[in-house]
């Protein structure tokens, strides 16, 4: 597997996939500095309009509802509208649904519109999506309980590859479940680090068809850089600056060093 | 005053308050991180659809008026009622209104709508507020003459606290006003450290009835946060993220070395 | 022409002149930072209804269309205008114009409706807008090949001085070109450095009348903040962080000591 995760890491290099990116506004700048350092070409562009040509021409679509209006609602409608019609993957971040219920009705009409290839969202927005209780704050989870079998369910329910983050993330096509243990909780420190790892996950998505190995990549490298990051500095100011050299060196001896994850049959 | 300062900020970090902030967009994301460093969970909710029932969730609300169009105006409406009917705190940032008069008959509109706990702005807002002519350039202001009279000024007409920041910042609710002596030029030199200062004074206001001290706790916070980012930069760049570093570290033992500040009755 | 480089650096530190920012939501933040750092004060006014008023004011407009929406654009029209009545120059930034074509229209309207001062883009960007094919992926440029002669074309056809970026970097008026050859690789690995030149280039704007010279100006000071930033940190993270400390501490002597530039007649 880790050798499946080393080809789509320089496959993203290689390639310099054009990224599609529909975000809140609060991460734009950190999501397009992410995905430079990562290898790829991001481009924001949120308006109705423009949505449904740009997403055409696009390697990936990422798509985070944390700041959804009634326009940028339209601009996500047209994007995943025309990546089901040009076969673009597909990634949705269903930030703060578990707060917001009139999310989760956002989120499955675009299941029902177009097909989703990841959706990856903190644990209580994946219990939240697949029907369960969830404890939130706003936009952030407080517990894990039951998060891994959620995150299965989901999978199963809507035929889709489901990744939840939290102390450990899952990444689950409802047949089988990855456990991610790389991370670092200063995360939680800074803003965006979820949303930074949706946009990373489009890249990874952009260059392999299997949906789980991108997820694990991007997994792998969002969460290494930052323990990385970590180890040069504890404080979140300085933290930030070091995760974005991080996601900018990281190569497949690194991942392969550091990476700790397995597999478990549903 | 300065054991309330004191449990004002160990409060913040034990409860961990949600605040609801609808900031301008130039410094959404450092508002963001401020507030996950100081020991808050932000949530940038900006639609008018969401935003009055995202505010009766949350414990404080931030206003900031820096980017406002037609639709953020409404969002902002919809949130100052919804915090008056569930007596959730209100912190008006009136950012830019001294150079946009039509912002003066929003701000006025807003603090007929609602109770608002704390105005917060430099100098030249202030006194546009209070009636006084200011001498500004955009959203700076440029000169602090009567700024400290305007403070009281509108404290009264309003019967709200109002703080106003430049060399030294003064709190006032009219009878009496504190002086804060803390604070680095530096923060004239990076954007948006008065609306952080506004988000953090949200933090606190989340947290304590008492208003003056809440924003003295932020005022205090954020500036010696400033000072002490200084002493180990003294270049924007890096500043920037060593400001979020002591915001991060700060605690009452810091605040108690380094705080300046006076009452004076009016 | 150095002696008058160094006049319009001086300048702006003296004037600190008030720049009306209308950019995308990605850079608004690296914008703002970068003009405060190089002596300028930035606002962001966005809103249709306070455009016209606030650009009045201004000492210069910069107008980037990486963010269009039909609110934005309205802005953008409002403000283009009141620059043309009250004699302001604009700097105008064709994000994405290659990738994107009808943000070509909206150029071209532009250029209809007031006078620009300079057109700053990045290779492709301004082939797109001779006419020529250009070679991109979204908002970046893929090859050089024909860039002078697509700025000296578009420069003679709409009689306003053109820049283009990219490995080097050329400005025209139709009638010489200069060649600048400072910069570093590392501006494709953050977003917006295109774009901070552009604002950089209007605080530049404002306060000189010979647009060539603003222009060199700008990209000697962003060019030179930017090699000298590199040889602190090669990595983007930190790298981003030292280009503003850089942008900061520029002064006459580095430019003389590091400018490297050639004028052609054409």
């Amino acid at each position: 597997m880790i050798d499946e995760v080393v080809k789509v890491l320089n496959d993203v290099k290689r390639k310099m996939p054009l990224i599609h990116v529909i975000t809140n506004y609060v991460v734009m700048n950190d999501n397009a500095n992410a995905l430079l350092s990562f290898g790829a070409s991001p481009a924001m562009v949120m308006s109705p309009e423009e949505a449904y040509d740009f997403t055409a021409i696009s390697n990936a679509l990422y798509v985070n509802i944390g700041s959804i209006n009634n326009e940028i609602k339209q601009a996500i409608i047209n994007s995943v509208s025309s990546a089901s019609v040009h076969k673009i993957p597909v990634i949705l971040d269903p930030v703060g649904c578990a707060a917001i219920k009139s999310r989760i009705d956002f989120v499955k009409m675009l299941l029902k519109l177009g097909s989703i290839s990841i959706i990856k969202g903190n644990g209580g927005e994946i219990k939240a999506l697949s029907g369960e209780n969830a404890n939130v704050k706003g936009v952030d989870s407080l517990d894990d309980n039951g998060v891994m079998e959620a995150c299965i369910k989901l999978a199963q329910k809507t035929n889709t590859v489901v990744v939840s983050t939290g102390k450990e993330d899952y990444i689950s096509d409802g047949k089988k479940v990855v456990i991610v243990k790389n991370g670092t909780p200063l995360f939680t420190k800074i803003t965006g680090a979820g949303c930074t790892l949706g946009a990373i996950m489009s890249a990874t998505s952009a260059v392999s068809d299997d949906k789980i190995i991108a997820a694990l990549t991007a997994l792998l490298a969002v969460n290494i850089a930052g323990e990385l990051a970590e180890k040069e500095s504890n404080l979140p100011g300085t933290f930030r600056a070091k995760f974005i050299n991080n996601l900018y060196i990281i190569n497949p001896d690194i991942i392969k060093k550091h990476a700790k994850f397995e597999v478990l049959k549903v």
